[in-house]
């Protein structure tokens, strides 16, 4: 267990993951392979010196509940001879195929992802409803045992149904997704997010959770599904039955994936809330690290698509064709009839909200972190444990929304409402007739015994200022505090979002009551505004969740006071810990690259961060077969630098000892060659033409080989191969003197997998690289283990 | 005219320019010197081969109609030994100073700019009022020509007096300011954009224009009123009477600049429509180049106190106490009461309106683009020929404005309406009765004699279907399409959102009466969406337009429909030219730097392009001063590398004849160390509490010496300067293999102003750097001038 020690802080969290994909899959020993087989492994022979390690990529992290091996990856054009080639003979009608293609995916994926989103509603809305009905017809005739057994029985089936996909079929499709998709948008390829598999079994399981009255949203889910869709569309289908389409080729890079994901992710957004700009908003303060303002415009275009779709399906579904869709799942919370009157006055109680908000938003992340670490121990006992624990939060979560509801005193209803609208005993409505008598309601049940939808809708309700007591609002909050953190971390498919509006407008809509006779704002716009205000304190957006709820409430009057709750309440939280996906990134290792670098990587140069790391293995231009076997078998690098030796540079007279730094040639471009059997008798460079016959530039876009898989003879191991047309003749480099936060600076922001450091010396004898630093390098608490004493240097750099 | 001749395409317009220039100041000869002493300028004497001239760059650009030397930003941080000790030492307390600074920065912005539009708002409001009340009361005493003289005369004064001011103290507060912007936050500093006087010149001259019922908005001038309040705040006030706060001097430097004038942008934008997010966004994709979410958070803070302030005023004048202003001005085109009801088959037509939008929106780029070349002739000719065009365009928009309401024929009004409505005889409203006997209205004076706020709100008026004939509808488009050609390059302060809304709400709203009979959209939302679809058309923004219709309109069921226009209306315009930003941009020629390389940069290295460039100038790490003050006078360079001689590195053991590349150091910090005579007896380092006693680094962050102004006597000549700690360190640097297109994006994601060229030989006598990049060799035009061939390479590269 070798990575275990290098763990630092974190040891004992990954030390309990690797126990449990020991016992539940196979894969953990080919990822010890490859860690044995790492050349840089030496960390048991160093001294305990200040430097006492030496600096090693520690490549795994939690994915989907298994440790797995993550790969970085290349969103750098690797600009070798033959890629220069091809794109100088593109024709125009080629280009004009790729930006077609290209415009036509991000239709699709709109497309696609509306369609499923509003399958997805259809059906939670129709399976929750007749539970519902059915249940509420039980209480109707007092059969409340029956009804308890009804309920829980169904709401556990669909929990299992949920639980039993993901932990069998797709480890993957649990939780949010939204982390993953953060990371990989960072450059983080976490294995199995996007197949077919997943996709399915989110779809599924998503609509399992939700109906089952689980405390969780479709939200989150329908970010990972669009992002899937997204995927699956730019490769052209599953894994196993790619459709080997001649256009879709031009897709098969990681920069038009990462393009696609980005608009997948945001019409997953928009396709939740029905917030188009809210999902581009979304996609680009929360998701992406990368922008462009050409992708802006494509990203709005993908929302525009799900918007017309989901409109179109309201359409439909407003002439009664979609059984008990209606009203609920599409148009959420909208509160455009209310007029807002509020004062400059007002902002005062506006910033309480937007305190507690914040406070009670950072406590959440803290206590959800622990709970998280909490149940990383019972999952990795077992599928079954895991299961177990699915179950035993959907029983725990029926019993209360059923159980809790007679605790509720039954409220008389206000005479001026009509008699249609309360009591209700229908699948929803404001005020639900439940165990009262007729012309009473019973308002702890108006929030609990619906879905989640409904409940958020209910607490929104404005001009109702009597409708709930104090204390059934406290019951409540107080259930989805414990509910909301009981449930994110099972294995079923889960948002955030819900959640967390749940809790928010819990809160927010008490202190209405409190605050009433001191404001003219409405009670439901307090609860609106207490959701807005958890949400800002645990999820740290602004101008996402700005126009998300803007979007969402249909209020633009309500903008103001919005944008100071959220401004609040993220100013609090953000002075406590960072934002739940950030914890959670963390927590999973996966490693996200920030955009602010630490403090002290100024301190650190990058040619100190070479020293501790193993030398760099370089290659020959025209380089000896067994030596590229070798290097490829003996270690993991993904990189190597082509060096010429003794050439003679005709810059200079006298220099015979010159070295000659060529490029970087990828590891999945020596397996090509190897594979193409590319080579030479004798140590000489290749023409140009020679190369192109060989190679493609759809064969060097493959990265999917392995050097096991290649066979070599041994007669064939004293050939050669030029390594030149192969090689990217224009990696990123930097000086030895440059400083750490410099070279992360311009990591993250040009989007590189390899960074080459250069010598600030010239001189023969010297070699022109010195080292190459890598995401892993480059990570603070990678960094932290070699040298621990940078960590107390004084200074902050947070350069908000 | 050295310069002229290597300006390739634009020589023409240029050599107006500065024939211009030669006339009206003399600021040109500084410039001329400058270029006369560039040893890079040996233009004349290269042959004509395929390389025909060295690369060369062209610090010259319009700047407020005069051509001005142009410097770079520098956006790096300048990591020297000072830096670094500085960073380390400074305390948590300050770190926190910093930090509360900023964001009371932020908010002073936001205020002031709130402050400022709302008494901009009121001055318009009360002086365009008061005008049109007196012309009314002329007309309804059918005293037509004493009507006409008096509103001729009013406006012609107020034309002259924005104009005197613009033409007389001001130049740069001419035009919208945004293009200025956009470059400013590409790193191209534009001198005299940001100073006191242009602020209230653009104040008094943006209200006179406006009143004067030119065909111009507030909203350009407005955010560049943002941009200078914070360029103010940030400075600590005019460049003569700064406030030298001792917390101030942290933000003496370009990079927190940067952030404040995106603030102010923001700002700017959010007071002119009232639109927070929207004003977020179009700082976002339109004027900012580098954006970081924590920027996205500070900027919304700002919008948000510009909104709170804008609500108090909002409060403050609906008790009266605001003369005339009313519910002009602020609240812009609320059509939130109407229920928007549209089908999928309506998409048909909203389609056409975004082509049509489209062709338009991109004929006018290309008239304006001929109009303005034809103005520069005019301006070029002297301050009185500037005054004598805006009079003129004055004139002429009077004379529409006040003569063609009487070709309209008077309707009588519609019986279903309460005599208040229609007709009405004050400033505002939207059947105005003009020279019509009772009971009729005049449709075209409804349009034309008030205020353009004024004029939108009513060609925007929902709910009247009958209202304008086509014919009154023709003539105020064909009217305004002058107008806003004519109009937009005279010297006043002069925003373009207001005219596009003109034009395009006129073209909208006459296919919404043809259209009529087919759709069951508003004739008031054609006028909207045909306003949207122009301004995508001619300006190409998407996301922020979109976001600011929303908010203008406060109605969020028009958004689907909104963003399909958006999207055709720029799809179809992209495809014929550029943006009006960048058309004006390059026809300032102000070195504005792409997100896109060209396709041809890929084929060229930046080893080729440091070949036809002068050799780089470096310095010792201990320079002789004589060689240093020689160095500085001689050379129009920023940078310079340092480099020290014959240090044997540790790292090899037989490489006597090493050279190091110790960093970058910069002419400031050269003219600082000369300033300040810190010279050496002999060639030797000094320690670093040596350097500390006579530098701090707010003697670094000062840019503003010139090396004329240092005095040197000839003994200090023979003196030595240690460049060592002064030097920064950790410089950005590519391989001389490295492709343009790869340098460029390096250049511009990492926001630098000097690029160092590496060799990727490694031997001794080669030198460790061949050659130094800025932005002006980097600029596609720039590289054509001198290797014209590229530009014929197939194969284009538009990764949108």
């Amino acid at each position: 267990m070798v990575y275990v020690k290098k763990q630092g802080g974190h040891s004992e969290l990954r030390q309990r993951d690797v126990g449990e994909s020991m016992t539940t899959n196979h894969k953990m020993e080919e990822v010890e392979r490859e860690e044995e087989i790492d050349p840089e492994n030496n960390t048991q022979n160093q001294p305990l010196l200040k430097r006492n390690r030496t600096l090693s990529s520690n490549p795994l992290a939690l994915v989907g509940a298994k440790v797995s091996y993550i790969e970085s990856l290349d969103y750098e054009i690797n600009e070798n001879d033959l890629f220069k080639h091809d794109w100088r003979s593109r024709s125009r009608a080629q280009v004009l195929q790729y930006i077609f293609l290209k415009w036509l995916l991000a239709f699709l994926v709109g497309l696609l992802t509306g369609i499923i989103a509003t399958l997805i509603n259809l059906a939670i809305e129709n399976i929750a409803g007749y539970k519902l009905l059915a249940v509420l017809k039980y209480i109707h005739t007092e059969r409340y045992m029956m009804g308890f057994l009804y309920f829980t029985g169904i709401n556990f089936i669909l929990t299992f149904v949920a639980a039993f996909l993901c932990v069998c079929l797709a480890p993957t499709a649990a939780g949010p997704g939204i982390p993953e998709i953060k990371a990989y948008l960072n450059g983080v390829d976490t294995p199995n997010m996007y197949g077919a598999t997943t996709l399915i079994v989110k779809i599924i399981g998503s609509i399992g959770a939700v109906s089952a009255g689980l405390d969780l949203g479709k939200e989150g889910p329908l970010v990972h599904i669009g992002s899937c869709i997204a995927s699956l569309l730019g490769q052209g289908g599953p894994d196993n039955y790619r459709i080997k389409w001649r256009w879709l080729r031009y897709f098969n890079n990681d920069r038009d994936r990462r393009d696609l994901i980005t608009c997948g992710a945001s019409s997953g957004v928009c396709a939740a809330f029905r917030a188009p700009v809210g999902g581009v908003l979304f996609a680009l303060e929360e998701v992406a690290t990368w922008w462009r303002s050409a992708l802006l415009w494509r990203t709005f275009f993908s929302t525009a698509v799900v918007v017309v779709v989901l409109r179109a399906f309201i359409e439909i579904c407003n002439s009664g064709k979609c059984g008990l869709f209606g009203e609920g799942g599409l148009i959420m919370f909208d509160v455009s009839n209310v007029t807002v009157t509020y004062h400059v006055m007002d902002i005062v109680v506006v910033a309480v909200i937007g305190i507690i908000g914040g406070i009670l938003g950072s406590l959440y992340n803290h206590v959800l972190h622990k709970i998280l670490r909490l149940y990383n121990l019972i999952n990795q006992k077992g599928r079954i444990h895991k299961l177990l624990l699915s179950l035993a939060a959907a029983l725990f979560t029926s019993l209360c929304q059923y159980g809790l509801p007679f605790l509720a005193k039954c409220t008389p209803c206000d005479s001026s409402l009509p008699e249609s609208v309360c009591p209700t005993n229908g699948r929803s409505g404001n005020f639900k007739q439940f165990n009262c008598p007729p012309g009473h309601y019973n308002d702890l049940a108006t929030l609990l015994l619906t879905t989640n939808d409904d409940a958020v809708r209910n607490i929104f309700s404005t001009n109702t200022p009597k409708e709930y007591q104090p204390l059934s609002l406290l019951i409540f909050f107080a259930l989805y505090c414990i509910l909301g953190l009981i449930t994110f971390g099972i294995a079923v498919p889960s948002g955030l979002f819900l959640p967390i509006i749940l809790m928010g407008s819990g809160y927010g809509r008490l202190i209405g009551i409190y605050m009433g006779p001191h404001t003219n704002i409405d009670q439901g716009l307090f609860a609106v505004l207490g959701a807005a205000s958890l949400m800002a304190g645990s999820m740290r957006m602004t101008v996402s969740l700005c126009v998300i709820f803007l979007e969402l409430t249909n209020n633009l009057l309500l903008l103001p006071i919005t944008m100071i709750v959220l401004l609040i309440a993220k100013t609090v939280g953000d002075s406590f810990n960072p934002s739940i996906y950030e914890i959670i990134l963390h927590l999973k290792g996966l490693p996200f690259m920030d955009a602010n670098p630490e403090p002290w990587m100024r301190n650190l140069t990058v040619g100190e961060l070479v020293d501790v790391k193993a030398a760099v293995v370089t290659l020959q231009g025209v380089e000896k077969v067994a030596n590229i076997v070798d290097v490829l078998k003996n270690t993991a690098h993904n990189g190597f630098p082509v060096m010429d030796d003794g050439v003679v540079p005709p810059v200079v007279g006298q220099a015979n000892e010159a070295k000659e730094l060529h490029g970087l040639i990828l590891r999945a471009h020596l397996i090509q060659a190897l594979k193409k059997k590319w080579f030479l008798k004798e140590r000489k460079r290749t023409e140009d033409w020679e190369v192109r016959e060989k190679f493609t530039w759809v064969d060097l876009a493959e990265r999917e080989g392995r050097i096991e898989e290649v066979a070599v003879t041994s007669e064939e191991m004293e050939l050669f191969v030029d390594l030149h047309p192969l090689t990217n003749t224009t990696p990123f480099t930097v000086l030895e003197s440059t400083s750490v936060a410099k070279a992360m600076i311009l990591f993250r922001q040009v989007g590189l997998r390899h960074l080459l450091v250069v010598p600030k010396y010239q001189a023969s004898g010297v070699s022109p690289v010195i080292g190459i630093l890598t995401r892993q390098d480059l990570l603070a608490h990678n960094i932290l283990t070699v040298f621990p004493d940078l960590a107390k240097s004084k200074g902050r750099e947070k350069r908000n």
